[in-house]
């Protein structure tokens, strides 16, 4: 008989890697749930910045097996009258508030016809037997993905409910404009605007500016803007070896037109 | 036959991310306890700062389970006179310089009644043939982590000892006085003041400024100071939203006094 | 019969920590490649540094057992005219692009008699079906070391060939005379210059001062100039609790003398 799968735990935080916050969480899912491979994405999302970790967790969690447990704890209300969450979309299961940092990958899932489950974490098998107010993802988050992870399906965290949370973006834009939905690290502005069929010879205004659409860096020198169908298949601009939110002083929410 | 447990090996560090350091302590995990699964905890602990890693490794490692070997490498001193140890509290292992790194987690152990048991690492089973005089996480630590995830008991890595390394503050005031002994990645300013008994409407003095004890940071509106009973179990006083650190200009060592 | 051994899959990026560019990767790791174990060596390498990354992958690749599959995705020249490579080199194996970042790995495996066997990736087996131009870690690099993880041999990935990319800097100086070619994040100055057999009372010269070799860091007191025989088993010029970087104004190509 083949081994069960191994059960995979990805973590999203705002808690950056000086504090102990990260070690806490995989504290408690090495006790409860040991036989799970815990996973590390990007615990350096800025601060309480929930759009940013939205984008994060949907460019990558379909990258994962079907059945990977999601844990994203940016979580500003974090004691306040959000619900905590299991949403589960795809195969996939996601966890953490109900704040908007799912909804793109809600969003994903609607768009491919498969809507979002949604339940609430009310269950104590899902929680610990303490609950602090300010650190949801040791006391709440960490042990639903252990109960998860441990065979408990998604309906046993508590009642079905519906995503109070939501972001000001979609995460696909209908027709030629669309906005800076993420801003990497280097300074790429990731945009919501995918090609449309067909498409050539694209222009894309921003800022004032006019951007040619490329196939990727390497196309234009040095410093110069480029434009590019990113890898989120959406088109994204850019500054080869530079910094295109710096240089356009752009950033979420910035217009963008295709021509 | 149940399999045996699977040994976990914690790494705490001042390396940061962006250098061979960490990689190259993995690697002599991997090479010599090739069965031990290693997590990160955190590699961002500011540069040399022993007491900001003490703080980090007594607010997570309780969380993993009994037998876990954490190894902290924050040492500012090595190559100088001071010792390698391991230590053993409650149960877990602790791996690193004799530098008071594991004063708070031994204090822990203390007050449980527990006391810590040390040794000094000198077998030639805990290192590796060749120690060089400035990286001990490759060459003793690691190695010595390796050691204890193959099985060797603490009281084979050399004679007993008395760890020699203390730190300015106890984890645990006695009395409504204390002091800030952690402050985090978002400013927070975490002390070592533990809520009297059934104490209610507590006011935290903290440079000058009295702040009233809530919940959580939802309680008050962003921007705000706000004190609580954070994930510690001891008093936190925190701005919503932002930095408790900037705002009252205090930091670790700043003295709290609960009202 | 003894279970095969785990393999184990390094990696080491420019990514950052606050993008999903690391999970994309290690989600078709564990997609592609269940039973691997992924390991972060460094994810903080400063954008596009190649010299960095490759210093950082020399430096510790050989602490892992033989049979490693090291991930290096430092590629600023991505979805341009560099190929993509397995490097074999003393039994581990390095995927990445060919722009020079293997060249220390490479260079210590020639200089151990033991050349290194490199090959373009081209198979589609080592490839996802959809190559997206500008990131090749999730589509290209992460799915060769899938491919490599599951048993292939280097010599799948597609033809023969010679690593086109190089470095400034050689690894390891010929003579007195060397250069600085890793500044970490200590501001250390790490040179490509290794001690003389029987040298003693070694002075280096760097940047007009004079600089006198001792065995460790704590030989000199705090904010003091020390050089001495770094854990890469070459001379290092430090501060004591400082940056040498920042008080000689040298970084990488900043000539050393030993005299």
């Amino acid at each position: 008989m083949a081994p069960p799968p191994t059960q995979i735990v990805t973590l999203t935080t705002d808690f950056g890697t000086a504090d102990g916050y990260v070690g806490a969480m995989k504290g408690v899912l090495a006790r409860l749930a040991p036989a799970a491979v815990v996973v590390d994405l990007a615990h350096d999302v800025p601060r309480h910045d929930v759009a940013h970790a939205a984008w994060v967790i949907a460019t990558c969690a379909w990258e994962f097996p079907i059945g990977t447990i999601h844990v994203v704890v940016v979580d500003p209300g974090v004691g306040g009258a959000r619900l905590e969450l299991v949403v589960e979309v795809r195969g996939h299961r996601f966890v953490g508030p109900d704040n908007g940092v799912f909804a793109y990958v809600a969003g994903a899932g609607a768009s491919a016809g498969a809507d979002a489950e949604v339940h609430a974490i009310t269950s104590t098998a899902f929680r610990l037997p303490d609950v602090s107010p300010t650190f949801h993802g040791r006391d709440v988050f960490a042990p639903a993905a252990a109960a998860l992870a441990n065979g408990l399906p998604a309906s046993a965290a508590g009642p079905a409910t519906c995503a109070a949370g939501s972001l000001p973006w979609a995460p696909h834009a209908i027709g030629p404009r669309g906005v800076v939905v993420h801003v990497d690290t280097y300074g790429n502005l990731i945009t919501n605007l995918r090609p449309a069929p067909g498409a050539t010879s694209v222009v894309l205004a921003i800022n004032g500016r006019l951007v040619a659409v490329r196939r990727t860096y390497d196309d234009v020198p040095e410093g110069a803007l480029v434009a590019h169908v990113g890898s989120a298949g959406t088109y994204e601009v850019a500054v080869r070896a530079g910094s295109a939110a710096t240089l356009l002083e752009a950033g979420r929410g910035s217009v963008v037109e295709a021509k």
